[in-house]
């Protein structure tokens, strides 16, 4: 394997082998952009130095000095000479960015000789002796491990003596006596001299660079991203020589994105440095000035900016953001990667760069992040009043939404200020399952600790809820009631606004804003809906939420579930009695009324959805759900008076005679609809009557039935049988076929199993995703998520949480086996996917592939699962 | 197909074309015994009988009446002759027997011309006359549905008429008269005149059996007793020549079984009546006499049936039940059939019939019924005692064993006195899931109602409970506090015995016999043993159990359940403490002391079965199974004084911490496993240094170390690095490797889907196949025994009992599935099952079907799995 790629033997492609910022750099080089000449170390060498005890072999460093002359030559300089020196850059470049997590050290190659070489070749020996100053002091940082105060010292001493108060005030004589006590500072650290030798520099450099891929800030931020070893497994050393934006009013020194990454509009955004370097820039010494003054200011540059920048983007097809030095008037390019963007922006730059021909709609579809777009469909912070608020700390981005309120740290504080109605944002050094209630009861979380899958990350993304992890800065004193960020006190009670897609918290309460569909969005959706095969259907069960999913692009409603109407508020009353019957007569008249309101409803929501599917699952839960908890109720039994207490007697016996140990394995579904079968019995007479008396208003509603928690096709059988005999007699009352059809849920591992036998009674099949896991797992959500789960992730025993991202292996091969055995039977039927996994873009992905017809998500989802749907198409088959 | 066999056409293994009955006249007749000419319409007629409207078709009548024809030859009688007239008997006969519940036609060819050629013929008007009336009578009830009490009241009349009080008395004139009443009533019931032409009579004879087969109570006990139509499918019908054993002295009827059926000795069992019929020795008029009387009494019949029953023995290879008649000296069979037995006379009839050279050694143990062996492992009706105490009432044997205690009717009384110590035994009409708790204070069941899979018979079974269900015969007045059973009444409270396996209820106390193993038991025990392929482990988690296994023959324990030690009363207590340790290092304190513990009892069991594995299960239950219920120690707690009240709340707070809403798929197993890693840190670290210990002392223990709850190898690896740590210290501190190997459990599905992975990790697999069926239906075992189970059964949802009797198609090709993958990576790994399912026979059989290694059982059902190993391994491959 070639350890060393010169960047124009480089390839954009290889950014495994080459890095991120390596692999740019080589495309540029390549296109005939101005990159100083430089090469690559690959990220191959990388692992090597690590498999052999953190040595990097002869061959290669022969390599290393091979490419080093190369660079001489093309730059006409000369290494190690006296006269005219060759110095370089050396950094870091991994296949992901991990922004300030590794090393860089400029200048190399000056030593007691080059400098000379350096200020004579630039005439200014004072900015040759402060490059010299300000190599050994990151050399020494970077290679040896000598702290920054101890450099600081040394400088703040020399500004005395010499009676100054900036570093630009130094004259060249102190500059030289800071060097020499900054390499007698080196040799005290590391026990030996500072290396004269620039090879021995480079090499002792390069071995840094690979070290600090494991040095501990850049370990941990892969573990809280989660980059793991098949993503990023070493970094590159990009060796570039120097070049000086320090070099005078015609040299300057930008960073640029070639659109703005706040909005997507189409015009160059970011800021420079008149005779300035990089560090500079970063460290905020000097306010930069926006990128349009260059105009006036270096209108040649500028102009090469602007066309540099039009070229990279026709060749990338994606806005970039770049690096750039313009050295007494020559322009260089230092680094080029696709822009990060908030999602809006994306959207816009997505549907203009279409416009503009650069790139077609597939390609305006598959480079957003459907998972970026959440965003998008969370309440945000309002970006114009944000300015207003100072930021207290910044964290971890866990959960998207914004959220305001009293900060608490007290789990039980959060709770009875939560259910007084007060918005609460819970603060914790970090959350344990005992903290569920106050997750419950507050509208967001913020910890100091902790990764995107600590406890709070995970329990907070299950809810929904914005959440902050990781905020180090955050120094959290329950006991005072306190938390502070640098000089910033917070008190307990005060307000705070978090910002969970940025991870950004803000002081006081920052107005938000609703989410909105703009026109970018719904061209993009537009688009995404044409390129996609599987179909996106909403779970939705009133005809509000059937209206709002229509609105969304809904096609169908893949899961209506029953039981919510029986649990509306002028229902449930009827539904307790109906459960408390003393008989299957009495029973039955309590189901004749419910029946008229089911049907109801059934009725409204059919109609929502005229011309598309509307998926009616039976009754679900257990009947125990509807009744109070038993413990509960005999609390409040004990305060009542006699009568009233003994009117609530038959209640408590009914609810301890059908409460279950395990209730999500219980009497449920169709165990129900087997022991009450009045209860499907009146269902599915409701969605007859409903269909049968739209059709008459020539209405085109198109019902299917569904059954949940089927483990066996006698199950099914049995429930089919009811389900044909109301056929009949509806369509004898009807005079003419009612268009129902007769389905089963596949959640239950058996129905999996045994699919094909399934197939021959069902008509089609939904995945239940959520208890099917359950059940592969044999996980209960409910005590997982909240128990062992985050402690799985953090331990790399889950990758994901597969109650959000579908588990693949497990859960998808019994969904492949189903589907397979389920076609063999009935060729062609329809399966589809209900639950929370239709609106995650990985499963939608996998279901893609899979050959599930369609997915079904909650309607705020669809957008994402529609471009997931989209993207996926795209990207095979 | 043809639709009609004369004797010597059938054969003898035609048991589903011919019926039982059919089959073994058609087999006898081949061998040259002495059976009366006839022949069988096959059950393929009946089915065409009830496909064609109940109709038979001409084509079948005709060859019907060839047959007639046949038999009339044979004879040398004539069908419809007045002098020489043939009669013959209709009588239905099913592939399986279903005594009593379809009908019978004696004497059919009579009617007012042929009774005349009778009465000549045998020289006995009376006779005549007598068999007239009785064919009348039979056929008027079985044809037209006349009620046998119309034909009783003519009769009584005609006595009072004649003056007589016996049936005997009545002269040949009242016979006459008798004859013409009975059909007048036919007549007047049928709208029709009796059918004297007997083409007719036979044409609505066979049809009459046909339905019978459909008749209400061959239908119920179809149902109770799960005669489903893939074992049988219709009656086939034999009609026979009639032969009379009411023709004198020198003529008999005798009913025979050619060993004693109730211990099993070579010995001719049974009973014979000089001049009478068959009817005559079921109506009970008179008394029949043991057959060894015969040998005085018909020296030369005795002699042929001695000869015909060994004739027959060496045939069958097997006990035969036979019928027999004498008629004026020569000797008639009319049945064989096998003899039904109980458990310890099959055994002695295997054991006596190998050394007598009539079957080998594969047939003595295939010919045994697995199911009935437990029989023998249950306690039982002491048979000698049982002869003093008076039957009450007869149900069906629901679950085995005999229990003695109080009849109650209600259920809190039982719950009461159950609690006191008292030994109830449960009558209700049938009972319901709120019932459970009585089945639990209860020593056994009794019901009125309901069959083999109603809801007390398939609970009882659930907890190994002594049950009788449908028993009709018995009147429960529950208000009243009693129950009746023809003219006996027991009241609440008076005593009663059950006896599970026969279905008998006995008055008063009658004396038990614990199960005790036999020699001859022991014989088929180490046949079967040699026979087999499939490996017998047992499931024991103390030394005593382990030894009490080694008894019964266990090769090994495939179950050690771990936490079950952590029960016990002197440790329960440091296990709570452990599990409210403040933190990790409290924790390890308290595990240091049950480690001491734990290594203990792992060197007595692996020293109890030194050569043989022990598989040791890690901690399985989650760990609020060992601490109180929540609400009850709430309850205790508001009752205690202050501080022992503050002393208990740690408790209750650390409760209702780790409570779970479905504690079976909840924090537990591996899951314990990875969050309190020093658990099973402790745990293995015993196995090891009791393996150690053992080692050194020169005895060879096999311990295997199982994680249970596995789901994903990343949870295997997780704890095999720990084992492996473990490991690594043990075997420098001991000098040399310590034999433990380390598997799994394959318990939830995803392990099942994912085997292949595991295999890379796991040395063994374990199928936990209660664990495996909870999840693959997702139905908790606790809540669907007592609510859906039964009526699930009882609907014909469920065949049988899945976590009784493994679902070969749903949790066996998971299983199948898993042991494929599972071997692919890891090929000839061992692979058994513990659990339940293990002592359950066929279950056994589909684990040999499947290739797995070895079944776990509890100790006492290792004889039966041993049986259905031996008898799989016999039947296949």
């Amino acid at each position: 394997m070639k350890p060393v790629y010169f960047f124009d033997e480089g390839h954009g492609q290889s950014r495994r082998l080459l890095g991120g910022k390596g692999a740019g750099l080589c495309e540029m080089t390549s296109l005939g952009l101005p990159v100083p000449p430089g090469f690559v170390v690959t990220t191959a060498v990388c692992k090597d130095y690590y498999r052999n005890g953190r040595t990097i072999s002869d061959k290669v460093m022969r390599a290393v000095r091979r490419n080093v002359s190369r660079i001489a030559r093309e730059t006409g300089k000369k290494w190690k000479s006296a006269r005219n020196p060759l110095l370089v850059s050396v950094r870091s470049g991994a296949a992901i960015s991990m922004p300030g997590m590794m090393d860089t050290i400029l200048n190399l190659g000056l030593n007691d000789d080059t400098v000379l070489g350096l200020a004579e070749q630039s005439g200014n020996p004072r900015f040759a002796w402060d490059s010299y100053r300000r190599f050994v002091q990151l050399f020494g940082k970077v290679v040896f491990g000598v702290d920054d105060s101890t450099f600081d010292d040394i400088l703040d001493a020399a500004k005395e003596r010499q009676g100054v108060t900036g570093d630009a005030e130094l004259s060249e004589d102190s500059l030289r006596d800071v060097v020499s006590q900054y390499k007698e500072a080196c040799r005290r650290h590391a026990g030996r001299d500072f290396p004269e030798d620039p090879d021995e520099q480079l090499e002792l450099a390069v071995k840094a660079v690979f070290a600090s891929w494991m040095g501990e800030r850049a370990v941990v931020y892969r573990e809280k991203n989660r980059i793991t070893p098949d993503i990023a497994d070493g970094t590159a050393v990009n060796v570039v020589s120097m070049v000086f934006g320090n070099m005078g009013e015609d040299s300057a020194t930008g960073v640029i994105f070639t659109r703005d990454p706040g909005d997507g509009s189409r015009r160059l955004f970011g800021d420079y440095l008149v005779n300035a370097q990089g560090e500079d820039v970063v460290a905020g010494t000097r306010t930069p000035k926006p990128v349009a003054r260059m105009v006036r200011e270096l209108p040649e540059a500028y102009d090469t900016l602007e066309k540099t920048c039009s070229t990279l983007e026709k060749h990338f097809r994606e806005p970039q953001d770049i690096e750039f030095t313009l050295e007494q008037g020559r322009f260089y390019l230092l680094q080029t990667r696709s822009a990060k963007m908030n999602a809006s922006a994306m959207i816009r730059t997505s549907v203009e760069m279409v416009s503009e021909g650069l790139i077609d709609r597939k390609r305006a579809v598959s480079r957003l992040s459907a998972e970026q777009l959440e965003q998008l469909l969370h309440p945000s912070i309002d970006a114009k009043a944000s300015k207003d608020h100072d930021t207290l700390a910044r964290g971890i981005a866990a959960s998207p939404g914004a959220a305001s309120g009293r900060v608490v740290f007290d789990v039980r504080e959060a709770v009875e200020l939560g259910e007084a109605g007060e918005s609460v944002i819970l603060v914790r050094e970090e959350t344990k399952p005992e903290d569920v209630p106050a997750f419950f009861a507050s509208v967001g979380i913020l910890t100091s600790r902790g990764g995107k899958t600590s406890h709070a990350a995970v329990v907070a993304r299950g809810m929904g809820k914005p959440c902050i992890v990781g905020c180090a800065q955050l120094r959290i004193d329950a006991d005072a009631g306190t938390c502070t960020a640098g000089d910033r006190v917070v008190r307990s009670g005060e307000h705070v606004t978090i910002d969970g897609a940025t991870g950004i918290v803000y002081l006081g309460t920052v107005p938000t804003v609703r989410p909105r569909m703009t026109k970018n969005f719904q061209t993009i959706l537009e688009w995404a809906r044409k390129g996609k095969r599987l179909g996106i259907r909403a779970n939705a069960d009133t005809p509000e939420a059937a209206r709002l999913a229509r609105k969304y692009g809904a096609e169908g409603i893949g899961l209506c579930r029953t039981e919510r109407m029986f649990n509306a508020e002028d229902r449930i009353g009827l539904f307790v009695r109906m459960i408390m019957a003393r008989d299957g007569a009495e029973r039955r008249a309590r189901l004749a009324e419910l029946q008229r309101l089911q049907r109801s409803d059934f009725a409204k929501i059919l109609k929502a959805m005229e011309g598309y599917p509307v998926t009616i699952r039976l009754l679900d839960p257990p009947l125990h759900e509807f009744l109070p908890n038993p413990e509960e109720l005999a609390g409040r039994i004990a305060q009542m008076p006699g009568d009233e207490a003994a009117a609530q007697k038959p209640v408590l016996a009914r609810a301890r005679e059908l409460a279950e140990v395990n209730p999500m394995m219980g009497h449920r579904g169709v165990r129900v609809g087997v022991t009450y079968p009045e209860i499907y019995e009146m269902q599915i007479r409701a969605v007859f009557e409903a269909a049968a008396s739209l059709a008459r208003r020539g209405v085109r509603a198109v019902p299917q039935i569904m059954v949940p928690q089927v483990g066996s096709v006698e199950e099914l059988d049995h429930i089919k049988r009811i389900y044909d005999d109301i056929r009949s007699e509806a369509e004898r009352k009807n005079g003419r076929p009612v268009p129902v059809s007769f389905g089963t849920m596949i959640e239950v591992v058996r129905a999996a199993v045994t699919a094909d036998r399934l197939a021959s009674t069902a008509e089609f099949f939904s995945f239940g995703t959520n208890d099917l896991t359950q059940a592969t797992y044999s996980f209960s959500r409910e005590d997982a998520e909240g128990k062992f789960l985050p402690e799985y992730m953090e331990k790399g025993l889950l990758a994901r949480n597969p109650f959000q991202t579908l588990d693949a292996d497990g859960v998808g091969e019994l969904m492949a086996l189903a589907i397979s055995k389920g076609r063999d039977a009935r060729p062609g039927m329809e399966v589809g996917i209900c639950g929370e996994h239709g609106g995650d873009p990985d499963s939608v992905r996998f279901c893609h592939a899979a050959g599930v017809d369609y997915v079904s998500a909650s309607p705020h989802r669809i957008p994402i699962a529609t471009v997931a749907a989209a993207q996926a198409a795209a990207s095979g088959n």
